[in-house]
């Protein structure tokens, strides 16, 4: 078995290359150079036959990530699967099974079987979840337990997991001499800063990376470098403590590479508007250009109910500044789990944040389709603006059967084309 | 009768600066100079002794505007009472008045009653509107009944009028040698160049801009310089037809100024994100660092049904790149009128914007506003959180009665707090 990455640099163009340059309208040899360099993953698991093959990175469009997965509160496989399908109705790139209730390789198992979407997986939930449940102390939890989740979830064909390696002793001193007003607020991150404390001992990811290099090697899984000390609110955003994970990460980024092993990076969380530029560039900088996968950012703490909008402002200026992949934020974020109505409401609006950004970066297949629904626009032409919509059934929901009622015989566009044309 | 920049040019501080230094924890003298420079307005009637007196523009927080108006085809002022009362319960700072239903001046009138909030009209719409119902031909429409619709509405107490003046036959003439997807997207501006065509005419609001400020300023109106030729798609933004106009309003800024008359500068519209920083920075070089009022912008033309989204995004870049003042769009934007639902969404989303802004922008007020949600965050302290959050009904509707369902035990702030404190 090998990987993109390792048929990259030998300069083989695989299928999942040729399938995607063409998706993408990007020269394959140029996709290839930068899938050798770390600069592209694709993402899907050689076990995985059926999968979408889905890049992400420089110079491809920007994917978004749903996810999904049950709690202990709310605990159904079947209504997972549900949102999986509001997930391909809805369009997103990928998912992920974030699943922390009861049967949880059920559930994965069933989600798997039932879509094409690449998924993600973060193994370190169900271990740390049965450490807690057994012994009440996450101190407990075994690096032998945390491995052999890891590599059953690649096993089942996981096509990328994230792993929260860049939680390390050094990190955690810097966070604890930071001072912080939310501290972690990744479930895994904190499970293994934790798990740290209780035990004196350094992170299993970190101290075994390469065994875990090793593992997800095998099933060509893309590693997604967790961002355990993400900013959970905008005062702590661009702390040292989340400046030292982001140094650790790009070492490990760089390990992964030579190791013929696909990594991406993850990024916050919340950043006031202010900060993102250089928060996006700087991480670019600092893990050498990897895959940057971000969880919003959002950019006020003050909008529970409304983190879909936060996040789309965020993540639109993000993605311009160097994102390539954008985690939706549902309006029940900050609140509880979504139901399937905000999980297509955060789908869309993260859908709409990354084709601004594809604008905005001058991708000229986006750019051509903002064209379209303006000429359609102008010529009042309602079925070719549905055709163009980023959701017709809203578009026309809203509509109601009739063409817009705001301005009627006193028309902008009506009464330009009556004394110009 | 005077006027605040004519006080402020003599050194004397208002009531209304006063007021507004104490509410935005300004100095009242960096007000006051801002004020006879030209970078802040106060937005109120002298005639209306209760409105609330906003300041707009440099060094304050960012104010949000809500459309209302009747239509042709939705026509009762009943239902935009009921609008402004939602307005005022969620929040707006500003409100306009843009009927073209039938009885504009009963409407404007009930509005004007209905509430303390500033006012804003276009009166253009009633004096086009009543040109083309009546001879189906907005040519016919004649300076004199122009002049007395704009007498009439600042008589009636309105506190802002949005008059096109800058779409002059210059700027026609740039339009046409242009070329533009979507020609004229702003209503008075189409008809004040349908009127330039069909008379050959220079536009009346342009040649006789003196007699304009001699009617505005008995009432201390404050002049909105509407964008007749806002880009009404990403394609069409920054043009030169934008441009030229944009020059125009300028110097009519700086006459404004020197009459003793109050003004402010419409901005787009659609605008690409990656175009919007250089975008606000050459609208306030051009107009003397006049406040900025725009309509959005939204960032892509694709999302019929979210423009509300795609305005927050483009606005709150907008505004922490220099715009002062963001006009609401609702999600009916492009499709209908909106309804008191779609009102409230739009003003939520909008508060979100500008708060996220003025985040950006460094106020220490919205700062501190953040950060005490986020405590109460990490306390998972709920009541506290409802009392910081943009809109307490929604968060504690989808919170149900009970705290967040998401992590449950697995919570990274409860977990944390264990092992760390």
């Amino acid at each position: 078995m090998t990987t993109q990455i390792t048929e990259a640099k030998k300069g083989n163009i695989t299928p999942e290359m040729e399938f995607i340059a063409e998706k993408e309208n990007i020269d394959v040899n140029v996709l290839r150079e930068k899938i050798a360099q770390g600069r592209v993953v694709i993402l899907k698991n050689n076990l995985r036959h059926d999968v979408i093959p889905t890049g992400v990175g420089e110079g491809l469009t920007v994917k978004i990530n749903a996810n999904i997965g049950t709690s202990f509160e709310r605990s159904s496989t079947e209504e997972e699967i549900q949102k999986v399908k509001v997930i391909e109705a809805s369009g997103a790139h990928v998912l992920m099974d974030l699943s922390t209730g009861h049967n949880i390789d059920e559930t994965r198992m069933a989600i798997i079987k039932s879509t094409k979407l690449p998924i993600g997986t973060v193994p370190m939930y169900q271990a740390g979840k049965e450490a807690i449940d057994e012994f009440n102390d996450i101190g407990r939890l075994s690096k032998d337990k945390l491995f052999s989740d890891i590599e059953k979830h690649c096993r089942s064909g996981i096509d990328f997991i994230t792993v929260h390696c860049g939680v390390t002793k050094f990190v955690v001193d810097a966070l604890e001499k930071q001072g912080r007003v939310t501290d972690i607020v990744s479930r895994g991150g904190s499970m293994l800063a934790c798990w740290i404390k209780a035990t004196g001992k350094e992170n299993p990811l970190y101290e075994y990376y390469d065994e875990l290099l090793d593992i997800v090697k095998k099933y060509d899984v893309t590693l997604s470098l967790g961002d355990g000390l993400r900013p959970g609110c905008g005062y702590d955003a661009g702390d040292r403590a989340q400046v030292a994970e982001t140094i650790v990460l790009g070492e490990l980024v760089k390990r992964a590479r030579k190791a013929g092993v696909q990594s991406m990076v993850e990024g916050p969380g919340h950043v006031p508007l202010n900060k993102i530029p250089a928060m996006m560039e700087t991480i670019k900088v600092l893990t050498d250009y990897a895959p940057l996968y971000v969880l919003g950012p959002i950019v006020t703490d003050i909008a529970p109910g409304y983190d879909h909008i936060t996040a789309a402002i965020g993540g639109t200026l993000a993605a311009y500044h160097g994102a390539d992949f954008l985690c939706y934020v549902t309006p029940a974020e900050h609140i509880g789990l979504p139901n399937a109505k905000q999980v297509r409401e955060g789908i869309i609006t993260s859908l709409i944040a990354a084709h601004a950004a594809d604008v905005a970066r001058g991708n000229a297949a986006a750019i051509e389709r903002d064209k379209k629904m303006s000429e359609a626009r102008k010529n009042l032409d309602w079925d070719e603006q549905a055709k163009y919509a980023v959701d017709k059934c809203v578009f026309e929901k809203i509509m109601n059967g009739k063409p817009c009622t705001m301005c009627g015989q006193y028309c902008s566009m009506k009464i330009f084309n009556e004394y110009f044309k």
